[in-house]
């Protein structure tokens, strides 16, 4: 294999979260989904953010949190996802960047503000997601770089890309181009209604070869295979020629390969604050694994880790260095 | 007295705060002093945001910090500052209204952006605070609305606004419309180097009966009298005709109004995270207590279990209601 710049890198939507704690009744008369991500416009944006409490803005974005947690951990990660060029977009790249990834994506000068994800997280640490798009419709071809994807072992994307119809079109293409150079592409079913809008096209994409890895978590697997039975959806996926990590919230998580199983508790919390990232950060231990070449247990155990560190705290993007909670940790001993 | 609308009515710098961990070696670099807030122009800003990491974004300000603590504890507060009309002025004004604090000063329309403080926090809790005033340096007597200082039992304003020359003048003005209308005036002394600034004038205003009631802690009571003896600092303090009080960290709080003196112990907590706000949750606190009519140990008490809940998480509003931490409270039974 050619020499490589980068272990990682992602494609995705690139977002600001806007986070505020708010009770059930809240989800309740502004009729969302608990756990969900739904897209929302401009105007419902708006109006969601003027019932919310104080909030708490950090950066987030399903990839670009895999990727941060994955430098968070040393690895070399890159992020490929636009943002306008207002106070947010500057946020967000001045965030990535901080965290020592490879961030250059040329922000938009026009068009929509810089996408922003209202989080509403309840007292059970449940989060729900509203999406303001914007900037994130700007992403096309031209945003990728064929010399950047074709220079890491991994192309990871987003499931959420196929929400804005030119993003589609730079996730295939830098899929192909990933593959032309001998990489691996992997792929996150981002959201359980995420796969409810895609589920045919996630389906042609594992079974078309464009996807090498899948991160899924429970209910996601059961949307894709439309089944309720875990067991079934199992099977099904063990037919894919992919290699597939399964999250399962506090029961740990299942690595799958044909009819190789690897199965990893869920590390040790103290309190469960807010899920969100969770998936995100199990990604980027899995992968932090996975590039170094370590056995697939110990890349979901990685996984499980960062997943126990970002539900701590509000906000997807690590709190403290992965690398050195990983040094520290009695659980990743286990092994 | 006539009838009242507000508890408390606050006047500060408005200031959105941008924080991140560091660990020492940055604050040695960048020649900053642990603990202490340091005025900081637009490109020093700039420069130590690109060197620092990724950050939270949060509403603060000291004064609006504590108003928002009052209402959280049930009290009715209104807050006045300058923000400009940008992202992160929508911002401290959703979120100081989210908290239910009444806000109605309007943004500058043109001019320098809202004030930003970026946060340092190293591992021991302390924060080093960098600002830029920006938009504050607007604030002038035309913000202020007698008919809101008439309708506050108390004044509450920050030595802060000493900084900006214009907010002076505020200050002063709305201090003789407290007083005209029988109202009381508090005042915090906001930062060891504030007073060091304004040390001839703090006193000014405290011996010609400006100021009725003092907030300081330790360092800040040392810098107005010029010793560094606490016994002696606290004579020469229950000389003034004033009721002050005075926060010692895990020491507990003293309040004294004359010879009269009430000490209570710091309230206990779990880890500390991130010293912001501690003073100013303190006096969100005891203002609660203190509108309330309640006595002033009890009073000291409601402060030192609002700076508990600040200094445990990043930034300087509560993120639980203080109302409930406050019923549920051992603490505040002890007494």
């Amino acid at each position: 294999m050619a020499t490589h710049r980068f272990d990682v890198l992602g494609l995705g939507n690139a977002i600001v979260d806007v986070i505020a704690p708010v009770d059930d009744d809240f989800l309740i008369k502004a009729q969302l989904r608990k756990g969900a991500m739904q897209l929302v416009d401009e105007a419902q944006a708006q109006s969601l953010y003027d019932a919310m409490g104080a909030t708490t803005i950090v950066s987030g974005g399903s990839a670009a949190n895999t990727i941060a947690g994955l430098a968070s951990f040393g690895g070399k990660g890159a992020f490929v996802g636009k943002v306008r060029a207002d106070e947010a977009g500057h946020a967000f790249a001045h965030d990535i960047k901080a965290a020592g990834v490879h961030f250059s994506t040329p922000p938009a000068s026009a068009g929509p503000a810089t996408a922003r994800c209202l989080v509403l997280v309840t007292p059970d640490g449940q989060r729900t997601m509203n999406t303001f798009l914007g900037a994130c419709q700007n992403l096309t071809c031209d945003d990728i770089d064929a010399d950047d994807v074709s220079a890491s072992k991994i192309l990871y994307l987003e499931g959420y890309l196929w929400d804005p119809p030119a993003a589609k079109k730079a996730f295939i293409e830098a899929a192909r181009i990933a593959h032309d150079a001998g990489r691996r592409v992997a792929l996150t079913l981002s959201d359980v209604f995420c796969v409810d809008r895609h589920q045919q096209e996630f389906l042609r994409l594992i079974r078309e070869g464009v996807v090498d890895i899948l991160f899924a978590n429970e209910s996601e697997l059961h949307a894709l295979y439309e089944t309720a039975d875990f067991d079934a959806a199992l099977v099904a996926l063990r037919q894919e020629k992919i290699l597939a990590a399964v999250t399962r919230s506090e029961k740990g998580a299942i690595v799958v390969k044909g009819q190789e199983t690897h199965e990893v508790p869920a590390a040790p919390i103290d309190k469960l604050i807010d899920t969100t990232g969770a998936g995100d950060l199990f990604a980027a231990g899995f992968l932090t694994g996975f590039t170094q070449g370590q056995a697939l247990d110990r890349c979901a155990r990685l996984g499980a880790l960062a997943a126990s560190e970002i539900i701590q705290h509000f906000g997807a993007r690590p709190e403290i260095r992965l690398a050195q909670l990983a040094e520290q940790s009695d659980y990743l001993q286990m092994l």
